[in-house]
């Protein structure tokens, strides 16, 4: 059998994850190589840092196929004397082309958000809203009602392990059975996860003020909200986006070996708690409001 | 001897915090009140939530005076069906004035970054970047170098327990002398983080892309970054405010006491560790690049 | 038999003035208020000033039901030191809710220009112009023709005083039958009229260079002007609404009774003629054109 | 002795009215004409309207003098199917050129606003405002208190013959003495009324909702309100305008005539008085707010 | 037989150039005159110059039609200290009407690049592009395939003589069958070229910046592109439209002369041949790349 | 003697060149290459086309300077799929750097502007116009008057050979001597041209509509235009800048190598002339207007 060249996997990609299904601010697609180059070996990350192209380079693979985008912004320089430019140069030497899948990810069955429902125990979703004719997170019910404490452990056994873990608003008593997820970033979603009547809001990067005002507009009730990890919610997607090239593939007669890198890129290394003494202090209940 | 009025009030708070010094997007002064009403007692907080409305007023606080406006985008309704209208609907009913200190309180001194640069034992400080003529941030020089891990120690000591803590990106055992603070969010900084030479950057709301970006830049080195909370940076600075203004209306001759609110208003309740078994990977050296 | 809601009455009120008809600019619906407050008056008015929020609390009423909104531009305060904070808090304190009902009132049916249709002897009329897919003022045939001096003073008896009265432009011996209007200002709809082939435009609010720029256009001839007060002429459409709003509520088993302002908010205290002795010129006819 | 060319007048007029010191968005200067036309008949008006247009060609006019611009909008066609090309066709069929001078005359020394403080009888004034480096408005002190009454009796006396007469707002026995002035439209300037400690404020084109919140902001006193009229305010200037060119002209050696419109160009031909039988209420006193 | 009016003339040429296919940005239609004149005599030019408009009045033309709006950009004076003005002023003076039909005429069929299609030897087209529902430019292939030497030749002798000649871009023994036109200005098409298949690009004006980047995007191959002249291009199609119009004006009865204009509007009246001695190269071959 | 890191050409380049004198929407500098790398020969040329890059790599330069930035407009990819990737890629691969100097080098001192002034035989110039604190172009007096046509002859002889050579607009009898030169594309320059008093104006990349006009607004005179070509004006200075690195290196000890490239790439590769028999008309003299 033969090695694909990376148009062939550029094709398979591209009908995986319509590069017009992409968000209108996205960069999606191709950043580095050559059609013609022949692809032995593709590695999967959810970031092109400069570790993760080492590791690639170092485990020879022809094409990294990453979630978030080397260039989201344009670049008037690759010189290596900025950490884009740095990248870009490594992968052109390296002969190692770049592929990125993004909102075009997110978007699609099986998605991004797919695997994230998954791992929240939903079997069947809908979509918590929509943009440009895409649909945007996902929405379900859980098999039956849970705590929220309950449902947080669930989640944490199926994500990898990153040391800021899963950070919640809510009572950990409180009942939970409707969940929105969306991976990522989704502090501008919070009208949709209302309108969705969900009790639980799965996401990440959640900033103090967007977040405050949910609980505020929630009157300490539900939707409860767990910021889960920009990296960790979408790292859930990479093992079945793999698979799923390779099978088409091989599907195809051709001969090729996908890998999923098992560097963390989340930012943060480790946590350290505040305080001492006395906490300060939380109301459980609201019900004077 | 008698009590001020709100004008009173007012304009010691605007001498301390002149609004002309606020961001131009900002939102600051008077939300609430008539100025010719008696205030007796007066109340500070992070954050005007309708748990800290309610606070103020079973405390009989006639003023609140809180960090974060109340209503920095404009509002067409007070109606009690927002949170926002509830909140003003409860302030107005209740007698309770709401005066908001928020970027002229970023750069006044002493002002929010002040009491965060002492609480990382910086004693001399100079302006991290400047806006509008405004300084924003401080940064300066520890009396000796540490390690970053001491010095997340130290500092998580100084700041009022919050469930998510310091979240740190960098090895612990690297040194850090230079430090930079910024109160809040302050993922729009990392240009002047770097013109300033600091190893460590002190601040919160850091999302992915813009502090793995940082990293990248960085190549893995300094400056590290610490996320120590929103709500946790900017509650320092609250009783150092609340004296300042009771011993300059005492100094006028008037009677009044001030309270510091005792409640959280980060929004987050709980943490849940995530991952089991064998964690994943991220290098502690970056020497290769 | 019982009072209704607030609830009750803002969801007829939103029956007959959708929210969603209004221009995409407009802020209506409701103001102040909580939804599960009993109402048993309702005043209606114009203009919410402060002697009308005066008169409502006066007579007792629980909800100010008014064509111009408070809060046309967000708000950051309700402090009194400002007139609109003032009112918000004087509704506030007084349990007064307001709730605002203005573009959607206007392209209404029937709404605040059939009002000023029928007060112009107009019977049936069409839609003058349309935006966004809604019906812009009116246009209609008189039942017979008259001159434009006799259809000014029967418009005159049917609108309420004003010491500045009806301003025209135009020929009071003209022939005219074909009439259309706008309440409000409505300087910016002369294409429309010349569109509809109206003989006469009754609306408030012209400037200077829109109504002699579109006098220049018309060459002397129709269409010609009536400026009938931006005041009077949506005053006439309160009655109608108030008689509406009751009869709704008492077919749903509620007894409520409403009141409409006996107020003139129209800017304008008293005239002073202009010029003594020998008239300036402004010739008739134009036919040397 | 001969007469001037254009290019001497404009010369004259460009020095008295410098056209730099316009508004950014105002246009004026030479409008039609040839610089080297000769000019012995040179005519003044508000308005270049067909009539004042007709008017001058009928006088031999050389050259029309207006304050407002023909062509404030750029115009892409001077075919007669518009008024405008139907009277940029006249001029130039008639050899009669037309020179605006706009904002640079109101903000002249002498120019239109202090044409129209000395009818309200001020001798020394003050800009009320200031934009791009340029006086707007006047403001100064009357010699002696007077009423409103009095003072608005003595200013028509000293306006030309209007049907719309002046109209009012406030009371006519309160006391005025600082008068504030802005020829034509004035509804932007209600904050530099306030700082001026104006009593009063005439101008004109005042709209319903800027005057009633202006009037709101005063809780019913002052500064009070004068719309006097956009042409007959500004119609004040004329007079002094021709003296002066001719003057200048004449200083030169030249010989040359000029004449001032004896038209009306306010649009408003006559006025009917509204309502029958019982006013509606307006009250004169708001100390209950 | 008698002479049409001026409207009876443009009646006709709006309805072979609708106005409302015109670009949104494009000014057309009436530029000067008065509907009632009488035509007895309609010139045909590209451009309403100066010298143009003498060549109109001295051949007694009253109606001038161009190709090129005089006022494309709006004008607020039309004074003959400028050239637009003097324009504007002269035909006014000789009561030459002017009508221009720009990208209407473009996108018409018989239109401007159907004219210039027939001159590159094309019988039937295809729209090269389309815009607001309007076809752009035209594609269409020769009855057999040539050189590019033999094409630019042909096209060269079906072209009025202007100094500058064709400029080409490509091997003059290349191939070429495709041939897409884009009279006039034609550098933001490059496109819509590729995607059209072309072999090579008659058109007009082109720049450094889009002609070499389109060029390296061929990689020195197809499409080929051919500078055949702003004024060359568009004039072909003047004969055409002088007739049509003759020709329906006299089936309605009407008296009517037309001419088209012998004046080359195009501003390049020489040219000289740069360098001396040894030329500098161009690679004829790109297969290296 | 050693040879000079790219860092150390930077810098000399950067110092005849500040980057902070570009515009503000050029993009100058480093593009491709590693601040660390040796640097032996050095290659200069207008354009960075993909032949120019093969050329400078089969020369053995480790460095290209060119006067056109290559991503002007920023890039989200370098796949060799676009012309621009694929010129980054040769780059990257065969360790070339990119360094562009453009409009700081346009306003240098010796710039792009000064080589071609003088090879238009000025020696003394001024600015021609100024941006943001930046002299544009040059203007300055010949020795002695000449005639348009003996002017452009010179004028050709200095430039290198372009297939369309010199387009002259103007009398090629008329006298000059005040020069206006701007390199590459001036066409939104008139407005300082005509101010400058320049008889004729040196650039390129001429259209149609901004020449005419420029030419009506001479009304057949001076200032006369001469489209000299994008890349032949801005070819001039290769020379001059290749000597003066070269130079500045030598002194600091280095040794190196500068080549300039022999490459023409001006989209031109030929010029077929238009029409036969019969040329069209162009008045000589425009006494008449």
């Amino acid at each position: 059998m033969t090695s694909p060249t990376l148009a062939d996997a550029v094709r398979a990609l591209d009908g995986f994850y319509p590069p017009q299904t992409a968000a209108g601010w996205d960069r999606v697609g191709l950043v580095t190589g050559d059609l013609q180059q022949t692809v032995s070996r593709i590695h999967f990350a959810v970031d092109p840092t400069l570790w993760v192209i080492t590791e690639a380079r170092e485990l020879g693979a022809d094409l990294l196929v990453t979630h978030h985008p080397l260039l989201l912004r344009g670049v008037h320089s690759v010189a290596t004397t900025t950490a884009k430019g740095a990248a870009i140069t490594t992968l052109v030497v390296a002969d190692v082309a770049l592929y990125c899948a993004h909102t075009n990810a997110d978007v699609a069955d099986p998605g991004v958000n797919d695997a994230l429902a998954t791992a929240c125990g939903l079997s069947a979703t809908d979509p918590l809203d929509e943009e440009d004719g895409q649909p945007i997170g996902r929405v379900g019910d859980l098999p039956s009602p849970t705590t929220l404490g309950a449902f947080c452990r669930a989640l944490a056994d199926a994500l990898p392990a990153a040391p800021a873990g899963l950070r919640v608003s809510g009572d950990p008593e409180a009942s939970v059975r409707r969940v929105a997820v969306q991976g990522g970033a989704g502090d501008d979603r919070f009208d949709a996860v209302r309108r969705s009547g969900a009790d639980v809001y799965v996401t990440a990067d959640l900033r103090h003020h967007p977040a405050l005002e949910a609980r505020e507009e929630a009157r300490g009730g539900a939707p409860y909200l767990i910021d889960a990890g920009h990296w960790a919610t979408e790292s859930l997607w990479l093992t079945g986006a793999a698979d799923r090239l390779r099978t088409a593939l091989v599907a195809q007669g051709y001969d090729v070996q996908t890998t999923v890198s098992r560097l963390r890129t989340d930012p943060w290394d480790f946590v350290v708690p505040t305080g001492h003494g006395e906490p300060t202090d939380r109301p459980k209940e609201h019900d004077a409001l």
